[in-house]
Order: structure tokens, then sequence, then C-alpha cells
């Protein structure tokens, strides 16, 4: 369901603004189990938190008064910051404004791109991969905390056509490296087999579900249009996460070191993993082969080909299975790496390399 | 009529603030079809878009009130987000300081110069063209759309005597490219044939009159004081319009592509406009000559010479005019360009290179 | 009278918020003709326009209620756009921080110094001459205008012994040049001649006096601590000002021209100025030897010496004497210029050069 | 104790948000003399002076109500100029976000690292020693001063083990310096030789306890990363104290001047210290050496070797001991300088030349 905390929504249509409960009660009675609930035509009720907030906490409220569970999935723009605050009336909170069908390149709509301005929260349309993922990286909130929730970057743009495979590869990894609400905003309908293979990539997807931290950015090279990033970030089964993303438009050799992938500020990783050796899982390495992707969009393959080629998470979640090691979620294995040594990858245009590092001797588990 | 949502208005005289009701009400029996409504002398209710709705919200309901229908032109020089709420209660809405009779000279008066800070939306006087232009480029709100209103870029200053001829066509160009309201801020009693072909360009105003979204600046390098620049955006008979700027005090050779022309962030053109060769129209080609215009200034013009002369709007709006694809309305075709090719122009010192491109074939409409 | 818009004043005594009638009252009976009110220990009521107006608009009330004329000098600090908003309550308004006995150097208590963010108006001590002179060219507000009020660049430093003579002068000439409010910050009863012939010069007083429009920088190169700037404004005499200013440490040629000291965007000079030679007074060539400065401080000046050196602005008003062309305030006439010509200056270290342009035929007054 | 301004802690136990005055009387009832109140889960009553003022005003007024004294240190991670208002309601007041346990590391966690944003107060996590020193430089308030309070940098990072000596010693200096609370981060059961005699060198701390004005940041080169600084200020007993600062990871051979030492903006230094010439005492040169610590460390120093080695506050206050010159308060004496000469120092990596400045000749004392 999607409505706007405003008297119509961005399409023109009614808004809930001043009819929370009434509109909650219909969503309720309706069985909804998700509100988008956006800020179009909010009659000058921004510019403070507490203005943010109160209108906000009225359809929180409201949600909360039908006793159906409905998964509040805020929507201002990443206005008035929101991660100070909406973590404690809703289950996910857009950070920015909305996304476009773009990788890298400049758009005149969405205000605060590359180096401008690095904290503005303004909104804007059209924002690329890059401007949001930067954005990301610097919103303040690390959730998913305890009780608390996600850090929104806008539905997905993977199959809509107009990036390449790696952009999108890109664009999806992040998006669960920093546990983002996970919205298809493709035809699902009529889709092609590669973009199939990335948003049922199960090693990505466990990122997503794994409740450890969001990534953190430990560095950052460059501005939205070409630039050069490393991400790490834990995961809940002991391993750590590393991604090297290209930025640009034409391809790199990247590397990182141990000390930046392990030990970056804020890190909780324990002095003991300086003398620990990491094998490396490549997370796109066992991406779905085009033949199978076909065979599964065309409606002919049957439950053994499925229960083989996907993940069922309705039998095992994605964090039980993590727990499990379930060879589906951790990639493929690529190599390994000597205690505080480097990693080195050749980067597509567009692309990421996204890795597990897992431990290689039980003492010196993270 | 002219009016402050202040105690006074900016030159003193008495303003609407608390008075919102006795004074629409007068304006309605007075006739008035028109209200610019400032923000001088306004008691400090600034700061907050909630401050500024709630203020600029009494007028509009007073106006609303009276049955009469006025054009509700609100004017809070572009501060505390004015595009967010003000299309809910005004039919536009300014976005900036006030304008001088500059193109494209500093003027300490008017603050976020240049590179600056480029967000800025603080107020200012003495504004140059190339100043608005570029607040007009990042204004989020990229109206009209239905049921909502317009950014107002201020009065027009052609005709006013310290800009150059190329510089009053640039101006008077982008503000109708951009939709802002058209205001004469020359004294039309007494005027130049220079200035009369401009403004009475009827194929400059149908873009202003089309309903079509306002263009979007695609590229922008320089500063307020020396830029080149690129805007593009579709217009409703299936045309795509694009202008070349040139904010600099040279003539300069300029070009662009139309992958950028036609592909822009937010562009909603389909993808078969990859293969579609478009005829170009320059919108100045068919400028009314001196001669023509002495003519009419003069009085001597009769009636069948007015109408061959003269777009006349009263029989066919602009709009409609369009969909027929009135040769007065097109401008002067100059050739064409092949699928994804480039556009090159000569764009004079302060000059604009304003052209249509229609497509060659009904197929690859846009 | 001083005191503050707080529960404290700066300095620890008692403040007048939530006392404000019965304080005015009090200074009303005590005869005083000036409060200085400011905006120590305000207990958060700052922030925007409309909390800084309702706490200063409540002395502006309780002073008016009194019936005693009391020159109002409201000081917040600069903060919450001020200029917006304080002519409608107070006679003047301060637009910066503290001032320091410095010139050009690096305060960090004084935010926003140099470029680092030239539309900041956070508040600060120990600012810079030359950082608060960059913040008046830069604020909106251009008054005088009628029946508004002054903006206030905080006391003079002259006479105070960390500052040379030069940047003196330099001080002094553009607090006039902006009209600022002009209080002595020296001990009058213990100063040296250069300091007496600094405070005395009518010339630039006169310059304060004049009800004409504050001084608008035309051009600024350089930051704080080492800059070059042109100011200039009209005289109600018909005369246009100019000021070079030398922000740095070392002399420099200087030079503008006309067309930037009358053509400036703002200036309301008639066109036919553009045909118009200048004569060319110096505001410090007369400036009063050391020799006659000693004999007035010594006391041993009799009326004749002190008639014959000094202005009696009692017996003729200096906005009077500059409309009789009185050459106590014209300064000393220094040479000449040709139509759009281009005037020349060594400015010493630290130094201004500071001259009226009379039209030399009465025809092109401007 | 510990508790937050909101309806949670930031580790999710319950708030005292609208419970202010139960939770004073329970502090008070349990014997509290400490209350650091947090800022985590404020239902948006954050974005402004007046609301975050009010917020914390509560548990102010609660506090005094029980009538215990309970040195209030109020938490709201520096925003809404918090300097500006929380001096009549606290003791103290964090002017930043959350200190991490590293020198001069980037954290993407901590914004307005670096020049980007040099009077950002939004918040953060993860900030560096050189972030935290850098805000602190540039916050208006200067305390502590007669009955108001002090600028809060977090708690101290020494001992806990992931920055060199060296860094720890310029951490624990600086916040002296500045005269920041004082709270041990490291767990004080299980500590090195290293991090006891950092912690307990009495001629830091007596520059915490001295009662002037805190230190001003005379100059700065760099940025958080890697930079230079010169650090002054006064102390109670008449001497000038400095700091030189080696924001950078290699040794440097640096240098001041008196005039910058004696004469910065703001400096109170009469004239006559021009012609004075100063003994120069290093505050580190007196560091316990590791085998005394060690001594203490285990338990077996007896009362005699306690007061030989320690500095014993309750018996001599350290303002009393300053005004005594107490030798172990003075550090070192290394050398003297001649007037208006130039101070030159060694600073290793990461580290500080932190000296006492006392004027040879009574006559010419401060």
């Amino acid at each position: 369901m999607y409505s706007s905390a405003g008297t119509k929504t961005c399409a023109g249509y009614e808004g809930s603004l001043d009819y929370e409960e009434e509109d909650a009660q219909s969503f309720a009675d309706w069985g909804v189990d998700y509100l988008k609930y956006d800020n179009c035509h909010n009659q000058g009720l921004t510019g403070s938190p507490k203005v943010s907030y109160d209108r906000f906490k009225k359809m929180s409220d409201a949600l909360n008064k039908t006793e159906r569970p409905i998964y509040y999935a805020l929507c201002n723009w990443g206005e008035d910051l929101v991660w100070d605050w909406a973590q404690d009336i809703a289950n996910a909170w857009r950070i920015t404004g909305d996304i476009g069908d773009i990788y890298n390149k400049y758009s005149v709509s969405c205000p605060c791109d590359g180096d401008e301005n690095r904290y503005c929260t303004r909104a804007g349309t059209q924002c690329s991969v890059m401007n949001i993922m930067e954005k990301a990286a610097l919103t303040e909130y690390r959730g998913p905390q305890k009780d608390t929730g996600y850090n929104d970057l806008d539905m997905l743009e993977v199959g809509n056509g107009r990036m390449s495979d790696e952009a999108y590869k890109t664009h999806f990894s992040i998006w669960a490296f920093v546990k983002s609400n996970f919205l298809l905003g493709n035809d699902i309908r009529n889709m092609t087999e590669d973009t199939f293979s990335i948003i049922t990539n199960p090693a990505i997807i466990a990122l997503n579900q794994d409740d450890e931290i969001a990534a953190t950015r430990v560095w950052y090279y460059g501005n939205a249009q070409d630039s050069i990033a490393l991400w790490a970030g834990p995961s809940s089964n002991g391993d750590q996460v590393m991604a090297l993303v290209n930025g640009g438009d034409e391809e790199r050799k990247m590397n990182a070191t141990l000390e930046d992938i392990l030990f970056y500020p804020g890190s909780e990783i324990e002095d003991s993993a300086r003398k620990t050796s990491f094998d490396i899982y490549d997370l796109w390495g066992n991406r779905m082969d085009n033949t199978t992707a076909e065979t599964i969009l065309s409606g002919d393959a049957d439950d053994e080909f499925m229960a083989k080629n996907l993940y069922n998470a309705t039998e095992t979640s994605y964090k039980d299975g993590l727990k499990k090691n379930d060879p589906k979620l951790l990639g493929k294995k690529i190599g390994s790496v000597e205690p505080m040594g480097t990693i080195n990858a050749d980067v597509p245009a567009q692309g990421i390399a996204i890795y597990r590092l897992k431990p290689q001797s039980e003492k010196s588990e993270l």
C-alpha cells in the first residue's frame, strides 16, 4: 500500500494527512502488510525534526492502533535528520531523494551530488546509484540494531534497462550490504536472464538478511561521477565482508589491505584477527548461468531443478542458513589472504568485487 | 495588484498581514485578476516552511473565499523551500531574489552567485539573468504539472537598456523554456524595434505556453560570470526542444549530442528515438525585422499587416497552435541531424541557440 | 544604557528578559537616550527569525510604551537574518559578532573568516575589521532607507593601540561609508593626536551622516587576511563616493574604472554620467595635523581656533553642510578624471583611498 | 549516573524524557553526584536551540528541585549551538559527537572531518582526537567563566590500546588545556605503566583544574588527517601556557613566536610582556618512570612513596598548588626564551610539546 503524509499523494490522489486513523484502519481491513508513506503535499510541515516527527508519528500511532502488524516504510526523502528519530516510530525510512535508472551520471534534479555538499539532506529525483551510495555512507545511523529499523535507499532499478549489467550488480550488492529495504522496481512479468540471476543471487540476499550492522565505507576517492571506494562490515557467522566499488566507466585494478578491511574506525573485531589468514569467497562467483535462468523464467523448471538452483528461504531463513555456512550463501572460494595481507581485484567498469573473508582456523574467529 | 504578506509593502505602503480577508475582498471588488504578494516587513515570520506556509496560506484562503478567480503570484524570494509547499496554495511562486538588468555581472547584493553555494535559497536583489537561470536549473520542482503551478523567475528586464540584444534574447528564451511567469518589466509605451521583436516572438512564447514540463539543464560548466550550458525538454507536440546557452562575453562554438539532448536523467523519451533523425528549427530564425516592428509600433499597421506578422493567440491558443504545427510557432528550419548525431552552433556572446527538433518520420515520434 | 535580552548580561549582571516593561520604564525615568540590548543568556530563544523577533520586540514595545524616544540598538550578533525583521522594531541592529582590535589577522574565535563561509551569520568575538567589512558587504539590507534603520558593525576600535594608523583610518572610513552606528571604543580622556584627528575628520563623518543609501562593495579579491576591494555609493549632494581598500600588509598600486564606480549593479546613476568628467576629492586630504590636534587635546584652544579647525555640526548638520558643499566636508581636491576614465591610487599597507567624485558641469549631475 | 533525554537510552534502556522529576529524585536518593544526560531517542525534539533547551532544562530543574548538588553533564552531541544556552542550565555540555580510540584517521561515521565543514555541529561516532580538537578550537564558547561551565570533549581514550603513547599524551594534554571534563574511559583495574603515568601527570591535571579561560588555537594548517597547530592560553599563576601539536604521523621540527603565543586575538596580556624573557617548563618533562608506576600499580608503594611520586590534591587543590608554584605542577625547566623570541621543539609523530612560560622578573608578570 502507498499513501502520503500530505493532502495528496505525489501523483495527485488523496493523501492521508489528517485522516491517519481512518486510512490505517482501511489498510488493516484490506489486509495490507506494508505501507510506503510518502512526503508530497505536506502543507509546509517540514523544516525541523519535531515538525516532521509529529506528522509521521500520527500514522505510526494509527497503524499500531489497528493491531495488525503493518511494516511502516516512512519516506520523507531524508529530510530533517530522519535517522535520528524515525527508528522510534517506523520500520524503515528513506534517507535520500528518488532513485533514477542511472549509475554515475550527473543529474541536475538530484542536489548534493559529488563533493558539493556531502552532508546535504535535501531531496531530489533521478539520483544516481553512486549519489545514493555516497549518502548512505555518510548517514550517521548505521542500523539495523535491536528493535530499531532500516535505512531505505529507494527501490531497486535492476532490470529497467538503462544501466549496464555490472552497474546493476553493484547497485544490488550495495543495497544489500547496507541493509536497505529490497523492493524490485522492474516489471517482474517480463525480465531478462541477466536480471533474474542478479535479483535471485542468494549470496547477496543473505548479506541483506544478515542481522549484523550495516557496512561502513572505509575509504572513498573521487565524486559521484567517478570514484573508487572500499566498504566493509561484519557478518553474523563470524566472517568479514568487503567490497571494492568502481564508480567509474573504465576497468580498474583495485586493492584493499586487511588493516582497512578489519580495523576501520568503529570495527569491533578483536586484535587476534591480526594473526589470522582468511579464505576469500566471491559473492558473485556462483551467479546463475543464463541457461538455468531461462529455464526457470520459461516456467519449465521442475521442483528438483528449482531446489538445486535457488535458495529456499521459506525452509531455512537466510540468517539461519548463514549460521550453517550453507554453500549457496557463501559465494565461490577464489583464494586466501595472509595475516594483514592485501586483497587485489580487477574490477570491471561500474563493477564491484564483493567478498566474504572466512577466518581459516577456529581459534581466530572474529 | 500588488501587496505584501507583511505590515508594509517593500515601498513602505500598507501591507496585508492580518488583514488578508478585507484586502482580498477589496481586490475582488475592484476586479483584480492577478495578485503579486510580496515578503517585506514580515515580522520575522520566516525561517521554516511551516511559518512561511501559514502566512501565505491566509491570503490564499482569503482569495478563494471571494470566489473571484485571482491568479495568486506568491513571492517569498525563494525562501523556506517554497517549491515544496506553494503548489498547494498558489498559482506561481518566486524561487529567487529580485532580478537586475544584468546578464552575468557579479552583484554583491545577490547571494549565492557562482559556485559559492549552489543550493542556497537566500534572497537578494540585482541578481543577474545567469544567476537566476542557475537557481532555476537547480530548483527541485520541475513544474508545471496537473493542477499545480509555476516557478517564477521574476519580471522580464527585456528592453530596460543595460543588457545586449543577445542577452535579452537569452533571458526571454530561458524564462519561456522553464515556464516562468512572463511579466514585461519595460515601459511598453516606449520601446525599440529590437525590444518589440523579442517580446512578441511567437516561437518563444509558444514554448512558455506549452503545458509540458519545464526544461532540464543537462550540463553546465563555469559559473554565473562565465558559463556554458545545455538545456533540454519535451514539447507537447512531440518535438524535443534544446538550448545551448553562452553565459560569457565572447562568441563560442558550441555543440550538443542527441544522447544528452534526448536521454538526460529524467527524460521520458522512448528508446526508439535512438534511431530517429530530426529536423532542426531555430526559434529565433523568424524574428520580426525592424521595419515591420517599426510599422506596428508606429500604429500604422492595418489588420491584415497585423495578422500576417503577429500570432493571434486569442483566436488559437499557443497550445492548440503547437498541436497544429502552426509555422509561426516552430521557428525556421535550418537543417537536420542524423540518429544520435551532434548539433553544432556558433553562439554569440551572451547568446542562445534554441532549437526545436522535429522527428522526421511519424513512426519515431517521441 | 546597556542590557541583554536574556536572564543576565554578558558580564553576568541582571538582564531584562521577562522584565522588559519594568526596565524600559526605569531607563526612561533615568533619562536614557540610547539602549544597547545584547543577546547573552537568552535561554535558547534563538534559531529562527520568529523566535528572535518575538524576544527583541518585547523591548521595542516596552520602550515605545514609555513615550520617551530612546534609540534602540538591537544586538543579536547578526543571527536569524536580523536585517529582514529588525528594521520594523529597532533603530539599529548588529550584523556580526564582536569586533577585536585587529585589522586582518585570523581569529579562531570569529567564525566565517575568509572564504570559508561567506554567508555565515554565526556570531563570534575578536573579529577583525576586514572580517566585519566583508560581512557588511554581503548583508542584504543596504539601509538606511526611509523610516528604517542602520546596520551596526560594532564599536570603533580607533585608538585602542594594536592597529596601525592606516588601519584605523580604513576602519573609520568604512564604518562611515556603510552608515554603521558610530560609537567610540577608546578612552576619550586619554588619546593621541593621531586618534583625535581620525575620529574628528569631518569629511568622513559627513559620509556617515549623509542619508543616502549605504555603500556597495563593487569588487573584492582575496580573503579576510589579505584582500583588495572597491566600494562605491552615492552622496545626497549629487557626488559619487568611492573607496579602494587595501586589506593586505604591503603598499599597493590600485585603480578603479568609472564603469565600476558609477554603474555597478543596483546603481541608480543616470546614463548621462557616461559623458561626465569628475573632480576628485580625497576625504583624508585635509586631515588635521598633530600640532593642531595637540593644541585642542591640551585644552589650550580658544573658540576661534576651534571654529577654524573643527566642523560645528550643532550649527549646521553634516547633511545640510553637504548640500551647501561646505569645504570642510568635501576633503581636498587632488585631480580630476575624464568621462569613463580610470582612477589610480597608491594605497598604503592596510590603507584606504576614499574619494568624492564631483561632476564638473551642472548638466551632468548624477 | 547515566540517562537520556529521550524515551530510551542509547543502549535501549528506559530514558528519562517526561519522567525527569521522578528520575532526578531517584538519583538524589541514591546519592548520585554526577549525571551524564544523553540525547538518544529524543522523539524529534531537536533542530532548534529552543526545542533542545526546553528538553534539557526539564532535567536541570528536576535536579535542582532535589536540593542535592548533582553535577549535570548535558550531552546533546553539540547540536543546536549548545554552547550558547547550556551554560545557564548545566555544568558541562558535549560539543561534539562520540570519540573513538583514533588519533587522526578518517572516520566515515564522524561528519565534518577535515576542512569539509569546519562549523558543522552534526553529531557522529568514532570521531578522532584531531577531529574533536578542531571542533573544540572553533567552538565559540571559551569557558570556563564565572558561574558558567565547561565544554565537554567526551571521555578519555587513554589506555584503550589503539593509539600510540604520544597520541595519548597529546589527547590528554589538549583535553586539559581546553578545560574539558576529565573522565577515564579505560579499565582502571588493569592498565599499563604508560597509561598510569599519563593519567596521573600532575602538571597536566593542574592545567585542567586551573580556573583560567580555556586555551585558544592560535594557528592551524592541514586537516584532521594531518595537521600542525599552536595553542596558547593564560594560567592563573601568571604563566602563559603553549602547545605545539603534531597531527601527523612523522616527527616534525616545529616552532612558535612569542608574538603568536602571547598576542593572539583576544589575549589579555599586557604590552609590557613584549620586553619579558621567559623560562620554559616542559609539562611532560617530569613524567613518572615505568618502575615507579609499576610499584604503585602493584600495590607495593607505601605512603612515603606515594607522597613523593604523586600530587596530593586532597591536601592542596591544584589551583592552590599552582599559586604556590608547587614544582610538581610546573613540569621540568628546559630553557628560556628572549623577549619576543621563538620557541623551537622537535615534536614526535602524533605528539605534543606543551610548555609553561614563566616570566623571569617579577616586574613583567603578565
